[in-house]
């Protein structure tokens, strides 16, 4: 993976310029002396084999049984894990996880039961304490539904919880009903729990090898550990002098559609970590090329308050080679020996052209390709830069109290005490 | 369908002001003498019986032969119908209409063939001129795969196009070949064309009755005609105002996850046709309560450039009420008795409470359910809503010359002479 910095916007001074700051907010991260430090246990993530082994071992009962796992939860307990088994899955592939829980909307809810019906299905229910509304109803509708179904015997081998290891109204339900545990650690927050059984097991019954993902993760790990050459630590310096600079909307850019959820758990990482005091970058994404003809317009020749992050992939996993002769109705010849991928990536090479000549600068980060590897690569790079990007902001990367304040209204609506 | 504007940021008084700006722009709309006039097809949609006629024909041939239409179209010919289609669709039953020709990735395209290989393929292309590169390319691999599979005689009756009504690349094609054809109307822009066969044609092989949608969109026609108490030019208006006050970004916000791709319309529509001479608000979405789990924070106490505009749905299609004993283990004894969809129209109570209070904005459309009939009144809505949004911005709001920037450097790219 390496980083390209937009050099008609950003000077290598600038950058240079950076280094203290870069330099005390690595401290803060590796010496835990910064706002929320309890809450970097991902910083050097360690998995415990035994957690990992009993992951895989259910996700097998899943698999080998052409099982359905529906995931409950929401925000960090749900947004990791559907990232990644989008970005590794066929779109058009029948969906082995499906996520409920994310919100409340009794349609969905009674869409999916009825979906259901003639599936073999499995629950895994992840929340750190259980009181989340969304999902704490939407297990309540589930786990009647299973044990109207299975019978209460069955219905107990079918359900996974994933919570507190030892307090919270989930907790006390897993132990009152004899249900397989996982834990949520107390030392990683939501969004940045994707490596732990919260996403792992989702991961794992979709039928994603977690190893290999893992030891992306891990060599990441140590590859964003030096403060010289570091590409995770430019990347935040970078969007971090585009906002000083003027710039209020960071857009993530992928070539892939199966990229799409990935730019949404970018979204929650990045907003949710700076998005306090009144400051931050406004996170938001598109999908090209597709998103060329509907944002692409205002990226071009709009207001110019934003930056965008491009996510390249050198290479498809399958590609396709164009034959057209040359009085092709088509009037296509020009693409005549021309790949498939060669469109997207010179639509890629054309529209950063394009966009930063039209004052909008461009970072690129390139990828070789999409494989379980590279993704725990990535997902692990973003984690870093943003804790680094939000220490430079000036903000606790680790807290979210603006989440707080809807809910205390819905509460005070719905009559609870 | 009301719209219910923010009195604590929009006063009655500047509202008021407004007035003359929306009597000339309502001129310029009704009497074509604005920028783009030759664009106004859409104003006073008329659709040809004959050609609704032959839509449901077609459609007739989908549905009753348990077939899946691929719609091969991109930006405008593809974001209209999806929109329609996904908001009263399940979002787990088996998708009848697949989208394919808006994006350039050869992962997406092999992956699609593959879920093909057993299906009962129809093809809808939809281009106005054929030369826009992915639905062109994505054409050309898919022809030849039906022509392959069902042979040429056969592939030729289930081959569908939508395009110009005399000129361009893909009326040759489907003139050579003998396709069925419906007209791409010269006077209506893609982004506005959901409502004429561009939109219409895959939305009735997905089921959906169209002349339900369409006496939504003729009713409403009629409904915001009037230049006094026109909600439409009145969310108009007050987005200006929000714009002129220094509010930069717009979110569009749902409570049914069904509403994300009338999101992804919406954007195209606002930013395609605002963003342009540095100007216009950055149009963003999201759908709640999920993302109140990642982009919550950073809207309630990340920078004050935006305002929320909320779509409120009062009733879902089915409901679920919760019995809970009061010493229930999921302690949620306080929602005993009460629906599901009280939890949700709470949370966006609550959310509208919580985000005015921190400085957002929020405007709410409010809409009885969602049915064929509001779903085509929304639309037009906004379709009226934005030409006259546009015109009080002082931009056209009917051309993109922007799109064209990157597909220059691209075809430049890719030898295209």
């Amino acid at each position: 993976m390496k980083l390209h910095l937009d050099h008609s916007f950003l000077k290598e001074s600038e950058l240079e310029a950076m280094k203290d700051e870069i330099l005390t907010c690595h401290h803060l991260l590796h010496d835990k002396t910064g706002e929320g430090s309890d809450f970097l246990g991902w910083l050097n993530l360690k998995n415990d084999e035994e957690e990992l082994r009993r992951i895989k071992e259910a996700a097998k009962r899943v698999t080998d049984s052409s099982g359905v796992l529906v995931v409950i939860g929401i925000g960090g307990s749900y947004l990791g894990a559907r990232a990644v088994i989008e970005a590794l899955s066929s779109p058009f592939a029948e969906k082995k996880v499906l996520f409920a829980g994310n919100n409340a909307s009794p349609d969905y809810l009674n869409d999916l039961l009825d979906f259901l019906q003639d599936k073999n299905v499995f629950l895994n229910v992840i929340s750190k304490s259980g009181t989340t509304i969304e999902p704490a109803v939407t297990f309540k509708v589930l786990r009647e539904w299973m044990e109207n179904r299975y019978g209460l015997e069955e219905a107990r081998t079918r359900i996974f919880v994933t919570t507190d290891k030892q307090k919270g109204v989930l907790k006390e339900i897993a132990s009152h009903n004899g249900y397989e545990t996982w834990i949520v650690p107390d030392d990683i927050g939501g969004r940045y729990s994707v490596f732990t059984p919260v996403g792992l097991l989702p991961i794992a019954c979709s039928g994603i090898d977690i190893d290999k993902l893992l030891s992306g993760v891990y060599d990441a790990i140590d590859l964003y550990e030096s403060i010289e050459n570091n590409d995770c630590y430019e990347y935040a310096a970078a969007r971090n002098l585009l906002y000083r600079s003027g710039k209020k909307i960071e857009l993530l850019v992928n070539y892939e559609p199966k990229l799409h959820y990935l730019t949404e758990w970018w979204k929650q990482l990045f907003g949710e970590s700076e998005g306090k005091d009144g400051k931050g970058l406004f996170p938001a994404g598109v999908d090209n090329t597709t998103d060329l003809h509907s944002m692409g317009q205002y990226i071009q020749s709009g207001e110019r308050h934003l930056f965008e992050t491009v996510i390249k992939i050198n290479k498809p996993y399958r590609d396709i080679t164009f034959t057209i002769p040359e009085d092709s109705i088509d009037h296509l010849d020009y693409l005549n020996g021309k790949k498939m991928s060669d469109v997207n990536l010179n639509a890629l090479q054309g529209t950063i052209i394009a966009h930063t000549r039209g004052n909008v600068p461009n970072l690129v980060l390139e990828i070789e390709e999409i494989n379980e590897y590279t993704i725990g690569e990535l997902l692990y790079f973003f984690e870093k830069a943003c804790g680094m990007s939000a220490y430079m902001l000036g903000v606790n990367p680790f807290n979210q109290p603006g989440v707080e304040d809807y809910k205390k209204e819905m509460f005070r609506l719905l009559g609870k005490i």
